[in-house]
């Protein structure tokens, strides 16, 4: 029996034999060759095959795990009909007379550094693609025996030193009960998407792969971030037990579905949804979402060649509202810059993304923008209860520059004949100190607040969130993070309007006492944060929150506030 | 007469005949030559002119300007004998058979590049170093007629596309009245040379040089960012006028030299400087500063290839210590990191570096530097008046470990049986928002607080203070910054302790009369601002300010605040 540490990176207990999910080896070599058409032709043909392969996947995910899933492969089809790369690779064999796999791998690798470089993690994720279609035509070049985790057909562990995004695509929730990788954190792309398949998954464990061989019996712990492997049986049986105790605690938390959330002293709250495209709301709604409190609307503007159209974006709002059926529906407009770039508005690099020219910024810069997204928006709001939020709000003179455009755009819809309803709640993102801070000035003005945690941490510590080495400075708990959150809602009370909080904060078990405490009136989180939020919130007293809160805005450290919290839970 | 706009650089009028100070052209082209030991004795002549020149700039710069601005050719005769730019000049000479000035331009091309791209402010002064001794040996190698302004021998205006760090260094007040140049803004280094040396200016015309012949009369308004050539009499007069009454006000000024800094209604606040090295002190004491509100220790770490050695650092706080004569001292201990970089350190690169691994952070990190410096202060401390200031605490956590290495230091000292002073004042920056925010948790433990707005304002309203486009948004007198300034200064008074700043806030002339309201104790600014401060301040009233600054707190934008103290200004 051996325990391994990982970090747990989804939630629950899986007990299954090892798989291990092993990439061959990619090498190439550079060869000369004097055929260069037979060398054409071969790649040609592993096209072809990487063609009807990824075809065949893409079906498979679409029908098993649906069309968001399946949207990886449909990029994946692109980069491989791609010109743009695939006519270089032939250049180079016809100029160089190299062989297909060494030409195929020099021009993949110039596009993937060219992506890395830009820094930006839409591009870094067409780099992972990138890396990805140029391993699987390879593998049919040279004859390689690639794993298709498509193809597994009995219940396992998958074991990997990391997972790409095509396999974890693949992954069938049906037979792949649990997962464990070498590399990787809480926020890497195998670990969200573990967290959205519901499977339980620990990453980060350094040598798990080096540890496992295929048919060990492993126990996955995602709650903890531990793995067993070839535990004894009454190992076995402790965790058959804690595994027990976890379904019945979800099947507990599916039983809040259609309920109110509401404290043990008869106070409602709202819980809420962050979403990024309109697939997402059937997780909304199956999770038992009261609303989507934030609709990230830049994945509308990503993975194209050009700004999305004024029909384009009304479509996605409406699609929104309409599954929303009449529940509010809060739609952030476009958020982009910093570390989220699109490459067709060729934004000048910038040595402080997260302190740049990014969001309401570039959208009061940019009307032309700014406009068509205010259109689309004002048009939709006939179809449900639309909320719009400006991100990125420093100051009070950006929002009333951003609300007299929209003022200007429902004017002019209205003289042209068009339908916009006649009152839009309107309100703004507080995620800067500076609006925080000064929340009794903009909430005379605003019709809501949504504080946006992930930023407004890393401004107040000033420590980037992304950046490891400072990240001990991400503290959510920080007394001071606290006192601007209860800054916000004091300031919104005041004038009658409320405040919600979009950040991933709003979903953590240690916060949601401080914020139920402080008056937050909407919680928005993960839509499967949802269920174990509420059940969480049915067990708590406002009255008694409110004493634990005010305790903690005294305290001097975010480790006195833990302890606080903690010492209610046991 | 021709008025021309541009960015008022530095305060005063001048009056004299154009100067045009132009760069000839440095274009080379590569040639094949046959002789590369020709051209090798080519490239040693000029590299010995240059040395010769060099010395003799460097010289004349000590004894008419002091040793500070002489420091510049210092570094330029390193680069002049650096093996490391010469070697590969003449390896490309003999290996590439290319001519001199060719080899010379692109060597030099290669490490400014490199330079540039690290992004980091000492590394780009590097880079402006190379290329200005790269002109250096172009200019004798290509015979070109090179303008020195250190030959100036009659009163001018120097008139230029920029002036080089050379240029600047070399110019003497005696003879250039004034200068203007086509690029640069406030903060360029020619912008800050000239307030250094107190001659007027204005940058950033866009182009000057273009509408200005030799011998044209020319007024630089550096109190306006005015150029006008060739005025009428009148306006030569108005000038004239305009220029007596600013001297006046400054001989008004130099008479608060040894006077106290007292309001209207008696309050008395203390006036210090922001100092660089141990040779800025003779500016403090003419300047008739009260103390040194800033000593920035990172100019002891730059422009060297291995860390200062205790006694390296000792002596030159003991130094700063003694000029003082009593007066307090306040010391920041090591920020590096951010734009400020080591090369020999070897930081990695952050995609947000000020919002990384910077000052504190690195600080308790790399405990080795930070005892270094800890035990050179201690030592130190017996010599006058000494304060340590620790900077980018953004924890109470970090100020306790901060604090425990110090007084480990402490016993570590007295141990050995070196002198340590008894109680020496402990503070910190109060730069990033999370600590102004719980500054009343942070006054129980330390024994004052000194403001760094310029940090604190780009944390809290989330825009880099380097980048244009967001720079609107960099605003000192936007009213959640002065609520933050308020809550730290109730927050020391009401534990007994002081509150000051040293951000380039503290010597502007709208906000000093809100900071007097708000109470701050000290103000820490450069040299040359404290006289014009001490005038300010001796004619306003703490009772009204003390009303003046209510008001603002409550004000919802920057631009409302502004208006309030322009009102009592009229």
């Amino acid at each position: 029996m051996l325990n391994i540490s990982g970090i747990a990176a989804s939630a629950g207990i899986a007990i299954a034999k090892a798989f291990r999910l092993e990439h061959p080896d990619y090498t190439v070599t550079q060869k000369t060759v004097k055929n260069a058409e037979a060398e054409i032709a071969k790649l040609d043909d592993a096209l072809a095959k990487s063609q009807v392969e990824l075809e065949r996947i893409k079906e498979r995910t679409l029908q098993e795990l649906g069309a968001q899933k399946a949207e990886i492969f449909e990029s994946h089809l692109l980069i491989l009909n791609d010109p743009e790369l695939i006519s270089p690779v032939k250049d180079m064999i016809t100029n160089d007379q190299v062989n297909a796999d060494y030409a195929l791998n020099e021009t993949s690798k110039q596009f993937v550094s060219m992506f890395e470089n830009m820094k930006s993690v839409y591009l870094q994720e067409r780099a992972a693609d990138m890396k990805d279609v140029t391993k699987r035509i390879l593998g049919h070049l040279l004859g390689l025996n690639v794993q298709n985790p498509a193809e597994i057909s009995e219940e396992v562990i998958v074991i990997s030193e990391d997972l790409t995004p095509s396999d974890t695509a693949q992954l069938n929730r049906k037979y792949v009960k649990g997962f464990t990788t070498n590399i990787g954190g809480r926020t890497s792309h195998s670990a969200i998407m573990a967290r959205s398949l519901e499977i339980p998954a620990v990453v980060g464990t350094k040598n798990v792969l080096e540890q496992v061989e295929p048919g060990d019996l492993v126990i996955v712990d995602g709650l903890e971030g531990q793995i067993i492997v070839n535990p004894s049986d009454e190992v076995v049986a402790e965790y058959r037990d804690k595994q027990v105790k976890y379904d019945e605690q979800r099947a507990e938390w599916r039983k809040l579905r259609e309920e109110p959330t509401v404290s043990t002293d008869g106070v409602h709250v709202e819980l809420a949804a962050n979403i990024g495209t309109p697939n997402d709301v059937a997780g909304v709604i199956d999770n038992g979402g009261e609303a989507v409190g934030l609709y990230r609307t830049e994945f509308l503007y990503m993975g194209r060649d050009k700004l999305p159209s004024e029909d384009v974006q009304y479509n996605a709002y409406k699609t929104v509202l309409e599954k929303m059926a009449g529940k509010p529906v809060v739609v952030r407009t476009l958020d982009i810059g910093g570390d989220k770039e699109l490459p067709y508005l060729d934004l000048p690099k910038e040595m402080n993304p997260f302190l740049g020219f990014r969001a309401i910024r570039l959208c009061l810069d940019r009307q032309d923008i700014f406009r068509t997204q205010l259109r689309a928006l004002l048009r939709a709001s006939v179809h449900g209860d639309l909320r719009i939020m400006f991100p990125m709000i420093a100051t009070l003179v950006e929002f009333r520059d951003a609300k007299a455009l929209l003022e200007e755009e429902r004017a002019n819809l209205i003289g042209e004949g068009v339908a916009v309803a006649d009152h839009i709640q309107l309100g703004i993102m507080v995620e800067i100190p500076s609006t925080a801070v000064l929340a009794d000035q903009f909430a005379k003005e605003v019709d809501f607040f949504s504080i946006g945690t992930n930023d407004l941490i890393q401004y107040t510590m000033a420590a980037d969130r992304m950046n490891e080495r400072v990240s001990y400075l991400y503290q959510p708990y920080n007394p001071a993070i606290l006192r601007l959150v209860d800054m916000v809602i004091k300031a919104a009370h005041k004038e009658g309007k409320w405040a919600g909080m979009c950040g991933e904060m709003a979903g953590d078990s240690v916060a949601i006492p401080l914020l139920l405490g402080l008056g937050l009136d909407e919680f928005s989180m993960s839509a499967t944060s949802i269920l174990p939020a509420r059940s969480q919130i049915s067990k708590l007293s406002r009255a008694d929150m409110q004493e634990l809160a005010a305790k903690a805005l005294e305290c001097g450290t975010a480790e006195e506030v833990v302890a606080l919290v903690e010492a209610i839970q046991v």
